[in-house]
């Protein structure tokens, strides 16, 4: 059998991250529910649709999802309903960013040249065709020993998200990244928007695993030992790094660990119909809407009135008579603002962390 | 023992009826939970208010309340959270209105000459001492063997409530009840308030025994005949009247079965700040209101915006940048409207009770 030479694996393993526990999307979005677990695009979950677009046998080998550990049987009951059957689980015994999810895929692939792509599992693609054949395109970047992160076609002065210069070619649609932005100031996120070569950096990289090693290598090799650490001192369960030592890990982005400090870094426009959906007015905007502009899932409505947002995993909605408004609950607690005021919700979150139920 | 004479009962018998179910105030008066449960204009409920206001141990005796059978262990809680350790019960096995339920009032009482205060329990009244004083004032009235009504003046051109025309005086401040004009048009509503003679019929009804059975006797007998048919098949349980018995009383108001027919009906105008909470708008005006103009439970917070009426049987409530609205909720449903499309909620009712839940 020694004989026998390996084939090389030419598909690409998708390795979603499910680690983000944000509060944008309050109240339905909580630490124990975080926002990928959510259908706040569509009737399901923003986890199930990126299990659905990554699920291509010619494309993609089976996915590797790096999960919290209290999200382990989310995760799992999440793949099975969207039919994923064949999944592999890290569980992190901490949350330490993105940097060490990268890595923990890094250290736990097959080989060398497996081609990784690390995708958020918390973000809506509207075409996951055009997504497949994005990532496809992208192969050459990666097969000429580069990170390619994917750039969105940026359609507004936004200043919540990182930039990307494009500069010339490389690889067939790929081009050298020249350099990052994080979070600029709108005058500054104008001007790079009309230069007409930024691109928003949309968190989606791939690379064969040698490449992102060398990456960690160059630039945060603190990180790919304290992991390699945490995956060594593991007990039986194989899913769950050992939890001391990976509190342990450094906790930053992979973008600032790796991507803005990385001489091998490639681009690739994309245009697919991103959103990180980082807000409620984001989740409205790329949600199925009925004739009257309202957005309500099965078992509430919208009796009269327009353009109104209905979420809840509690009880059922009932608007009447209003314009413009989200109105999201759960059982705990119900919240109603315009959605031009949805960057509020932080506000709303806090006032209720501050002030518990007599 | 028998050479004593029997010391006349010189104090009056409130009688609560909380037989009623209404849906204008839905989502929160249900069925199980009609209106007077609820604490819809300040921290009590109307039931436990009106305990509160008939709680003068000079004026009133210890009150009868006339209650649905299956709301017999809420009238009992709310008399004792509103301290009223003595009640009487009488629990009716179906809604018959409120003929019923004055019958059963006066089949039930000591002696002919008690005086019986008929009071709705799911009312406000924002000034309980006006209240007593304006219902010792009617005493004259039962005196002199009239049914006393109390008239509210109007506050507006109101279409919904029962009018009553006030003549001549009799007794102190109790006038002649000339007529009764129910419902009327807006122009109707309109004349009869500009003459100054027309008072809103507030439901309330002091009267002797006496003079309540006459009234029966003179324009309804079968109702008195029926109810006391009920009472007297009744079971060892002494609260509640023979169920198929009872289901055989015509069904239909007191003010139909004898007040608009019955010449011996006094008005006293009154003037205690009476409202029957017939709708969330109602409940706002009457409610107290914090600096903002927004009425808000404890529990629950307006971040920003005014005019806003929140309550809530279920989640906590948290309003952000809204004007106006009522935002209602139970573990089942939330509505959110404005208050000045209060009157629809009958609307998303019927909505909600037509479309279950998947």
């Amino acid at each position: 059998m020694s004989d026998l030479i390996p084939v090389p694996e030419a598909r690409i393993r998708p390795v979603i991250l499910s680690g983000g526990a944000g509060t944008r999307l309050w109240p339905l979005s909580t630490t124990d529910r975080p926002k990928q677990f959510l259908p706040l695009v569509g009737p399901t979950s923003l986890l199930a649709q990126t299990f659905e677009r990554t699920r291509d046998p010619v494309l993609f080998s089976p996915p590797l999802v790096i999960c919290g550990e209290r999200h382990l049987d989310q995760v799992r009951a999440t793949a099975a309903d969207a039919g994923t059957d064949e999944v592999r689980l890290i569980a992190e015994p901490a949350a330490r960013n993105t940097a060490a999810a990268v890595a923990l895929a890094v250290l736990s692939a097959r080989h060398d040249e497996e081609l990784l792509l690390i995708l958020p599992s918390d973000h809506h693609i509207a075409d996951p065709a055009g997504f497949r054949a994005t990532v496809d395109a992208a192969r050459a970047g990666a097969a000429a020993g580069l990170i390619v992160t994917f750039g969105m076609r940026p359609t507004r002065v936004e200043t919540g998200f990182g930039y990307v210069e494009s500069g010339p070619a490389i690889a067939g649609l790929v081009r050298r990244a020249v350099r990052f932005v994080e979070k600029p100031d709108a005058a500054t996120a104008r001007a790079m928007i009309e230069s007409g070569d930024y691109l928003w950096n949309g968190g989606i990289f791939l690379a064969t695993v040698a490449t992102f090693r060398a990456g960690f290598e160059a630039h945060s090799p603190d990180i790919l030992a304290a992991v390699g650490a945490a995956l060594a001192a593991r007990a039986g369960d194989q899913m769950v790094p050992d939890r001391a030592a990976f509190e342990q890990v450094r906790a930053v982005a992979f973008d600032h660990a790796v991507m803005e400090k990385f001489d091998r870094i490639g681009v690739i426009p994309s245009d697919f119909g991103w959103s990180d959906v980082g807000s409620w007015l984001a989740a409205f905007e790329h949600a199925a809407r009925d004739a009257e502009g309202n957005s309500v899932e099965a078992g509430s409505t919208v009796l009269s009135g327009t353009g109104n947002l209905l979420r809840s995993t509690g009880p059922r909605l009932i608007a009447l008579g209003v314009e413009g408004l989200m109105l999201l609950a759960t059982d705990e607690v119900v919240l109603v603002a315009p959605l031009s005021e949805a960057q509020r919700v932080r506000e709303a979150a806090a006032w209720f962390a501050a002030n518990p139920a007599s």
